[in-house]
């Protein structure tokens, strides 16, 4: 038995009727797009009809990015999920992990399938997260928030997760490491960043969905249309749905740059990682990213 | 009378008593460290003994950035500078510009020198911020916060800044722009990235002060060593207090990695865009990024 999960169950005095497998033991910070899969398929392999529920034991400081990849990995899995982690070692009497494992256990014997997160916020709070719209941990402070957290007390109210079952028109689930994220801020100098053998870029807008479109070396504009001559794709948000009343995004479809909405910025770099990995391009790729909900990743 | 500030005074209904210079206008999503230099070179030369404060009008978008590079750049005024933004056009019935700009001239009229912001978030609260300390507004909600805010009505328990006034080991006020900001996420491959030819990299931590150490193209340390080989110092952040309790920090230092502590990476990123700026490197370097407070700018 796993030693973290050991130390779990310990607490929770009862480990009769847990299955507890370890498919891969890693620090969070360590984790890539290939450990998802692999979590993914552990999982998919693991479960059977004498399950309730399945709790996944992560690290907090890719919790966001592992907790979206599951969401997206297990929409046959017709299972509650719960990922779980914590914010000290789970020894450590301030530690957060048994709270966030009691509460994953009411989870699962409340909600209907899903991938959720349970974690308990410095300020007491015990929130329910849907996981395909976590946010990552806040610097320093360790919250942990998502578009629709609700209470531990509030599970009625969660998102229900709109899910598309796959097959999606694509292969086996497998995400891609071939992805290019980028962040914006006053300065980025794109000489810098050679985009050629990258399968896509996903690139954050700064908060009502702008970038900078001057400079020759700073324009995003100028980017994609470097992008676009090396064959790969670059997707931009997310975008508000007024994106039209702003003035530097005119332009941003001319050079190549395809919007994404009603979702966060990781959540479609997860997205398009999945997407990539399974070995979509061009128009499916695009569609599959922004307008195909799959596990409730759209906040709208 | 620019525009955005005549509306501004106009709703205010009293334009006597100010002076009002444009020194430049664009777009914040547009701004770059070369225009942080302009706008503080121009409140320097604007302002004189017959001044109570400032009010600078800036976008949204950047307004973190650009807030906190005055900071770091008007330490030598002993006035309040406020910077306002406006969450929508001034016109706009929902616009906050009015109010920040109201909050802006009770600031000037309560407190000492130094550099903030008033802004009204989207439930009602008006609060206000050591600039130096400010985060990027938060996606599609629109919700700026910063370490330290407090409402408008608890001026008195407004953090204060600690100042060390220039000159600092350097020239001129200046900001760079051969700075490289990074920020981590599973599967950031550091292939796609040439340090050469900046002054510095900025490296953002997750959150509990970790960063990817395994994997050839995925691994810190590796991009580290190859930023060493180029010359090109990281500095690496934030780090909490407690960072020797993280096994994969254990080897940032022999790879040659910077800490810093006590602020967060975009800070850390415009001090030492104004760092590399004013000339700048090696030790001094160092020590004006991670252990000179110039500003206010450390949470601790």
């Amino acid at each position: 038995m796993p030693g973290q999960t050991r130390l779990l169950l310990q607490a929770y005095g009862d480990a009769d009727g847990f299955d507890v497998i370890e498919p891969l033991s890693l620090l969070s910070e360590n984790a890539r797009p290939a450990d998802w899969t692999a979590m993914a398929a552990a999982v998919t392999s693991a479960v059977g009809p004498q399950h309730a529920g399945v709790v996944v034991t992560h690290g907090t400081d890719t919790l966001s990015y592992g907790a979206t990849a599951l969401a997206f990995a297990l929409t046959h899995v017709q299972l509650p999920v719960v990922v779980v982690a914590s914010n000290r070692p789970l020894d450590h009497p301030e530690a957060n992990g048994h709270s966030n494992f009691r509460d994953a256990l009411e989870v699962i014997d409340t909600v209907p399938g899903g991938v959720y997160v349970t974690f308990r916020n410095p300020d007491g709070s015990r929130l329910v997260h849907a996981a395909a719209r976590l946010q990552p941990s806040t610097p320093l402070s360790h919250y942990v928030h998502s578009d629709g957290e609700v209470p531990i007390t509030g599970l009625d109210e969660l998102p229900r997760p709109r899910f598309e079952p796959p097959p999606w028109p694509a292969g086996p689930v497998e995400f891609g490491d071939r992805v290019l994220y980028l962040r914006p801020y006053p300065g980025l100098d794109y000489r810098a960043i050679d985009p050629a053998g990258f399968d896509a870029v996903v690139h954050e807008t700064y908060h009502s969905g702008t970038a900078c479109a001057v400079g020759a070396s700073t324009s995003v504009l100028d980017f994609a249309r470097r992008c676009g001559a090396a064959g790969v794709p670059v997707f931009l948000g997310p975008v508000p749905d007024d994106v039209a009343a702003y003035e530097s995004v005119t332009g941003f479809a001319a050079a190549g740059l395809i919007p994404f909405r009603w979702m966060r910025a990781e959540t479609a770099y997860v997205k398009t990682s999945l997407g990539t990995g399974m070995g979509l391009t061009g128009d499916a790729l695009t569609e599959f990213v922004c307008r195909r909900e799959i596990a409730g990743e759209f906040t709208r």
